[in-house]
């Protein structure tokens, strides 16, 4: 089942594609009919209270970094704020020359987790999805720290949907074009640590939450992105995911909305 | 004004902290009277879509553990999920021989910020609190990347109450005590970047969020906890955070609670 959120009418949902119509999924809302994805806003495929990434999954892309071959997996985090849909513009900072693409496997989490097993993953995942753990890689090396190089606002593209069913998620095809070049080729058979393996590993320090987003890590071929380009990451049995890429205009003062303090 | 999050007959609300009354900072909910300390339950101050902790903000800490001082502010993220509030328990994991505290300012969002200035910082600030970035030190060597160093549950105690008038950020004393002995005694006015500094340079990558959390960095004198220690962080003119240490039962294999997938 391939599942998108989006919002119609009012509503935000999630919703099953069928063709070029869309099933709510929340019966509450009386939605009974389905409707034709012209008229439905399509919003990222979740909102993630957070984001774990894996670092250095793949051999090949651990040595083009020149970064350690792990023993274990090792993780940081991605802020939420960082999410964008397909079809969203993944922005490039000022304060960055090198921003490059990342394709990765995305895990969804469904049920809470805590100090699970592998073998207890399935049971608590919703589905997968594409992502790209878009990167500064000339601040990555700069800072030391990963806050900053991968947690810029449109840094996290996810989509375009959650895919439930994946038949076999030991030979997945992964890929990266830029502008139909195709820039990164791998398979999760080339993973040092399996999905569910990193999914546990994750579990046995912090409890993950249900629409919690686990990226698996990026095997070689990473490169730069430039105003103008269209990034696609394609997983095979999962999915498409379609960015174009701006520049941020220099000077953008931008303040963000206005909003209310956390006193509710 | 110290402001508390609570839970009282039913519903979670903000209240201002009067002596031993609360009063509930929510209009809607028709609790015009002061509430009893003893009839409600503390949580914890807030639940942050993101936590950014800047590192080596103070050059002792920076020498102490061996990194680098920065020449900008670099930050990495906990995950919402470590948060607990003053009295709950900080667990030492089992994966870990050494976990420390770090006594820090924490500053709490109020209003939603992208790319302000240092001088526009107060206008987006709710308020301020006591944190402790605990941190398991071996696995922060181990792992290079943060996310599982400082990314374990219980590893983000703020609190006791969130201060919105604080009259001098420039030279607060900022201690840690264990079991009563003093270990880390610090000030603002040693921050190579001020907490306003700070909070800009974040809102340079990532939207905030009300609500969102920022920690500002740990003075020198970073240490061991034990099980059955209690450590409090206290910031002159914000408050005194207090919470005991308890070893993770081995084998403890909680799985978390049961909930629904993201589909909603």
């Amino acid at each position: 089942m391939r599942v998108l959120r989006v919002r119609y009418n009012g509503h935000s949902f999630y919703g099953r594609l069928d063709g070029n119509h869309v099933h709510c999924l929340n019966p509450q809302l009386g939605l009974n009919d389905p409707i034709a994805l012209e008229d439905i806003a399509v919003l990222p495929v979740v909102t993630p209270s957070k984001i774990v990434c894996v670092g250095m999954n793949f051999r090949d892309h651990a040595e083009e970094i020149g970064f350690p071959v792990p023993e274990e997996p090792v993780f940081f985090l991605k802020p939420s704020s960082a999410v964008i849909g397909s079809g969203q513009p993944v922005v490039l900072p000022a304060e960055s020359g090198r921003v490059e693409h990342e394709a990765e496997l995305g895990v969804v989490i469904g049920r809470a987790a805590r100090n699970i097993t592998p073998e207890d993953v399935p049971a608590h995942v919703f589905g997968y999805t594409c992502a790209n753990d878009v990167t500064a890689r000339d601040l990555q090396s700069r800072d030391g720290l990963f806050g900053r190089c991968k947690g810029f606002d449109t840094f996290a593209p996810v989509g375009p949907w959650i895919e439930t069913e994946v038949p076999d998620l030991s030979s997945l095809g992964i890929r990266a074009m830029v502008n139909g070049e195709l820039r990164q080729q791998g398979s999760t058979a080339d993973m040092l640590f399996s999905p569910h393996e990193i999914v546990a590993a994750v579990s046995r320090v912090m409890t993950l939450l249900p629409g919690d987003l686990i990226l698996t890590g990026t095997p070689a071929g990473v490169g730069p992105l430039e105003d103008g380009d269209e990034v696609r990451v394609e997983i095979d049995g999962v999915g498409l995911l379609i960015n174009p890429v701006l520049r941020e205009p220099s000077g953008s003062g931008q303040e963000g909305p206005e909003s209310e303090p956390p006193v509710q």
